[in-house]
């Protein structure tokens, strides 16, 4: 099935705003084993949307409009899609009840140009928007049938997953249910990641209805496995003996499952040994800090960020005496680590300290990554890895990999393993 | 001019690649008094790609095609340019010579199907890519000038400033030369902004040539002037006597200009006196340290960052007596950072404090600010703010108010003026 994505909006089509609710659209899609066939961007203009109408109406079967729904005038969507349909505007009176109450509950009253919002093309089948007053709607324009979203992206994506998705598969023929899972990896890349799993779709048994895919997100990797079956048993049953091997080939990598975060499996491991973390950081420049303390999770468990610009100077702040030389080595991090946890009262604490090669900033830049940790009853991390990449890949890649490293030791496994983006 | 910017590749297609091509070239355009006035997403598949050239030559004169023109099989924009404008595809010689020195300057052998980037419809004029193998190039569709230029983005950004756009402008009949100009603001929304600013384009003169424009990124604003003149000259006569009034009618709420940013400035501003700066920080998690310590301006100037998750756990960190019940007050705040310039041994010591309202987050979610400075010879600020929109939103109000409050301190201007983003 042929669908077009059309996007519009004076503020998309100058890039003032960065078209994310596209990318997010068609993401969606591939997720459930649709896929756009092509893109077109217009702005508030009435001509320019009457033809986009048009043409997307005589290339695809199925088309996404997203944006133009708002109370003001330039806001054209709905009246447009009446003259791209021939067809009358006019004033749906449960959509018009929805708002009031939902400007009721809000004890505000109804601002009159609202009224527009709930003045639809004649015909068209109201898509539900539970979180707003845009009123979504379906219509036949042409040979193709029109889904008109809303451009706020949270009402978006909600009436996308929950309106428009189960419509187009129900169009598409497809058996009505689909379920993503994805799994997030650290030290694989995409490459070798893509050799690692193959063949894991064939699991799925003789029938098949399981896609594999990728997003890497350096320094982490998505799997992400799209199961397809007629109802949510038959997904399920596809996808747990994929679900398996993806896990046990993925293996000590393998940081994290669908909305969990490196960060916050750390965390959930501490708490779950009433355990509590202190962070020291030298080029990460807080990074790692950043990542753990603003999570609701970091809670009773974060203790002490500690950041300086170099290994002498986080000496000091740790109220280590000065060394001659302080050198960037797997036992200084140690070192830091041990005075932190002493410092903070910390159960563990985490030092990652980077030595950049000398020279400019470059994508050929290196650097010596090293990790100290200190654990009760002696548990101790003391790393080293060579990253490269230029300045920030560096510090990208030296924050995940102390969380990493944090992660291994919490849950018992090696951290010394090699990942792919160090040279030995 | 109509001009129609079209993306090609399946990775934007399909979602996977956030489009930030399209929104920095349709910005670009708007920056030199041009618009795009359609945006087309298109897959790397000859078929799509030929229609979407021929609807394009038919809707624009200008069409800047972005991706497509890489070495491997599925770079098809020569290849279905050639058959759109009806010629053949012939090798460029001089592109190969150049492809082939790009390499003997790495010391590496040319791949043979690099041989493939050389070849261009006959009649293309080369549009230069000092930086790539990638070879632009500008062709007649129908009645269109179409514009080829690579995917990635900084070769793309570069031919479009250096060889696209001062051909459209030529092809507009506009006058040769842009200039543009930026201020960064905080404190001020942008609705304010637009009213405050009323006017300033006549300043240009008679002939006016200035345009005002705004960019929001919560919390700061960007205004822009957008200039144009016979001449570069001719183009700054014009701005002067408007950037001279937008720098007085933005006052002390000016941060920065062009390139420069807030966290910049204040390393500068440190800088130049030999001074040294500590951070602590609260519930902003370390985002005041990270803005910092990242940059190369930091070197010599950033002594220590202190992350705690509450002021009780940051006066322990800071050597200070435990309090009965610490209250987050401007008072607190300058303590902490008196106890901070003395631990770290750093001229100027700032520390922000954060207690959001009870509650889950939400966007009403409220929270006070409260923010400490210790300079030398007594120089201190000790203000509180109230800022609203949810946690994230308050902390990155939080981080911007902190390094303002330390700014407005080094350049000597009042630390107390209200931000539109707080309620007194």
């Amino acid at each position: 099935m042929r669908i077009e994505i059309l996007c519009t909006g004076d503020e998309i089509l100058t890039g003032k705003t960065v078209n994310t609710n596209y990318s997010h659209i068609a993401r969606r899609l591939e997720e459930v084993g649709l896929s756009a066939s092509w893109g077109t961007t217009v702005g508030d203009d009435r001509a320019a949307l009457l033809a986009a109408f048009r043409q997307a109406a005589a290339r695809a079967e199925a088309v996404i409009v997203n944006g133009g729904l708002g109370p003001t005038v330039d806001d054209l969507s709905q009246e447009v899609a009446a003259q791209a349909a021939g067809v009358e505007l006019v004033l749906h009176e449960p959509w018009l009840a929805r708002m009031e109450e939902f400007y009721r509950r809000r004890n505000r009253p109804m601002p009159p140009n609202n009224r527009k919002q709930a003045m639809l093309p004649a015909g068209a089948e109201v898509l539900d928007n539970p979180i707003g007053t845009a009123c979504g709607f379906a219509l036949a324009i042409g040979g193709a049938r029109f889904f008109f979203t809303p451009g706020v992206p949270r009402e978006m994506r909600r009436m996308l997953d929950e309106q428009v998705i189960p419509r187009l598969l129900a169009m598409s023929g497809m058996p009505g249910t689909t379920r993503l899972k994805r799994f997030h990896s650290f030290g694989i890349g995409e490459s070798r990641a893509d050799q690692m799993l193959a063949g894991v779709e064939a699991l799925a048994g003789p029938g098949g209805g399981v896609k594999l895919g990728f997003q890497a997100h350096y320094p982490e990797l998505e799997t992400k496995l799209m199961a397809r079956g007629a109802d949510a048993a038959e997904a399920e049953a596809r996808l747990a003996p994929v679900i398996a091997e993806v896990r046990r080939r993925l293996g000590n990598y393998l940081i994290a499952e669908d909305d969990a975060t490196l960060e916050g499996v750390v965390l959930g491991a501490l708490a779950a040994r009433s355990g509590t973390l202190a962070v020291a950081e030298t080029l990460t420049a807080g990074r790692i800090a950043e990542r753990l303390a603003a999570l609701p999770a970091a809670e009773g468990v974060f203790r002490r960020g500690v950041i300086a610009p170099d290994l002498a100077a986080l000496r000091a702040a740790l109220g280590l005496a000065a060394a001659a030389a302080p050198g960037v080595t797997p036992a200084a991090a140690h070192t830091a680590a041990v005075a932190l946890a002493a410092a903070s009262g910390a159960s563990h604490a985490l030092a990652v300290l980077i030595a950049l090669d000398p020279g400019e900033d470059r994508r050929e830049l290196g650097g010596a990554v090293c990790v100290g940790i200190a654990g009760p009853a002696g548990a101790a991390v003391a790393r080293e890895a060579r990253l490269f990449g230029g300045r920030e890949w560096i510090r990208l890649g030296a924050a995940e990999l102390g969380l990493d490293c944090l992660r291994r030791l919490l849950l018992g496994l090696p951290t010394d393993e090699a990942v792919d983006f160090e040279r030995r």
